[in-house]
């Protein structure tokens, strides 16, 4: 809480810093709620044998793309929100370029679901390189945000004095690798669109793991 | 407010608990809002006789099923959100693994629509018990979700000191009987759909009244 | 900010509160929100005439009733939030009562879009009477709602000592008026529906200004 | 952190204008996500050549308008975002006229995909004159709507005394432009669509770096 002695900027941005928050976070939550929405109940119709609780659990299995889908996209924005909030642990105050940085991050968080499906109505077909492509560019661009984002975040008069500088220099690191590992995964989509995925995927779950 | 004096680590701890509760809000505010989606306009159309007051009343009350629907699923998230709530009131820190343990119970609670509309289409078929399984397979997992976010939340340098161990002990009693129990349920499906519907449903309003 | 020497109830009170808020924010916001998603861009088909400047400025004129049930459902939900506000300024602590006092208003808030498209699909057409009782019917619900969580907030160990009486009173006696007033309209609505649609909308306005 | 000494109405009026902050994030954070589901996955049927990583490429580019659309929506909502933000930061109470007009600004705030679907849809036919002049029309009304919450805002009572009178004297300024310039914009858009349409977007970039 700033003691009268503070100027109104330093107030107003440390209010910033909280509703950059809140507006992202409300984001996320809608963002991650959405996906849900890509469940489907599977619809019984004449021709496709007898309706029994058989059928059902052989079509409810039948989705697993689907479930994986969503997993993988749900996983995805997690993640993703965890290092939004490790990343804004650092910040002091706000400005109109943090603001723009988060918002191009936003931007390419919430269309996510967009290459994933994608990739799940293509790859199991010819087209199955050109979807995992657009799948992985996205992750490319995502990644290059994140680190325009830190660069913006970490930049003097925006960065927390309280700021431990061993953190900061650790996540310079991880962050610059991103992109490059992105786009070496883009190339592999080329010849192997499902090795692609599940490189994506597995550096997910690396990202949840890698210290903040 | 932290004093000048308290380490940074502890400040962020503050912050992280602050918006995991809030991006947890978000989550359950938009899953809780979304069902209303599941309500639908009676359309009329030739054939379905006249066009009259009489008419729309009949197709109104006729959509009973959804409307119970919609009001479990309201109930079931409502709850589930207290519950949140109420847990989330004994820590002190966050964790990658408490953001994480928080993930996955939102992942069961935001898909809890996709197994009721299962149930919505297929209870009144010879489809009834592979329906009602699933949809008591997910409050077996929803249930195991709040028994492991429990676990991680009531650790070591993450519960609130000033938590009350009758409480925790309390929590932890009532939580661990949870999966068993939807999983007897899920037994008693495969015989009785409707009752085991009607029994995890009083299992809610229980649930909604067991002291916190 | 409380003391050391608070209890960790009262502080818990607080923090309950603050989330109860928050959680009805994202519910308000989220549901009108959701309204706009009922403006349908109007589509040219062959054998409407000829596709020019003049059809779209007719065909997006032909739509007033949409934007007005869409305008009105906006000014619904914006003075209940109004209300919502008002009303949680006098609480001081939570409860489970108060949780579901609150919920059983969010449940009726967020299916107003209901009631709302089948007056609008149905107030041209001779069931236009059993459109409308729906439609106020849902708002003697909705306010007796307000007056069950008006009773609950201002109950013992909830109201804050510093709500002035006078604003206690005055709510009390203004939202207990409610249900009979939309009672009345629903009289009204089986003899003239486009009346009683106009009283109900006319009592929004009038509760926008009535001194909170 | 106000004092015991201070009144009720005053420590009131901080929490509503925070209220009015949450919402209208939450409005602001959902608006800007739904836009995501405007981005469709093209699908093949037969008769549309051979299914193979040319074809999808060439269907993903071709749907360039809506990707267009999409970030042009995404950015006027950020920067109305962001110039909510600046504005709010000056307010110190809340106050009835305050929730109101900042309630017409989110309501025309939530309507701004409609507008854009009605370009998208119809910018490269004989209507694109219409359908342009709708969509600076809602600019026009946006940009009011700004001025009147402005007005508002920084009325005796509700204005924050720490408040810079040079940034209120500056924003008063610039957002009485406003309107003027989206009405002659939408004089412009009855001659040349796209031009309109790019002066529009051309403004917002101007609004996103204009000093708040």
């Amino acid at each position: 809480m700033p003691s009268e002695a503070e100027a109104p900027s330093s107030r107003g941005g440390e209010r910033e810093t909280a509703r950059i928050e809140a507006f992202s976070d409300g984001v996320y939550a809608f963002a991650i709620t959405l996906l849900a929405l890509e469940l489907h109940v599977p619809h019984f119709s004449e021709g496709k044998g007898e309706l029994s609780a058989r059928w059902l659990c052989q079509a409810l299995a039948a989705e697993w793309p689907s479930y994986l889908a969503f997993a993988a996209s749900f996983l995805t924005i997690l993640v993703t929100w965890t290092h939004h909030h490790a990343l804004f642990r650092l910040v002091q105050t706000s400005s109109r370029r943090l603001q723009f940085a988060n918002g191009l991050l936003l931007l390419l968080t919430t269309t996510i679901s967009f290459p994933t499906a994608v990739v799940a109505e293509y790859l199991q077909t010819p087209a199955a390189p050109a979807a995992a492509m657009f799948y992985v560019g996205q992750q490319v661009l995502l990644a290059s945000a994140f680190l325009v984002l830190l660069h913006v975040a970490t930049g003097p008069g925006t960065l927390s004095p309280e700021a431990p500088p061993e953190s900061v220099r650790r996540m310079k690191r991880s962050y610059a690798l991103g992109p490059w590992l992105y786009a070496a995964t883009m190339a592999v989509a080329f010849f192997s669109p499902k090795l692609a995925i599940a490189i994506t995927t597995g550096l997910w779950v690396f990202w949840a793991f890698v210290p903040p």
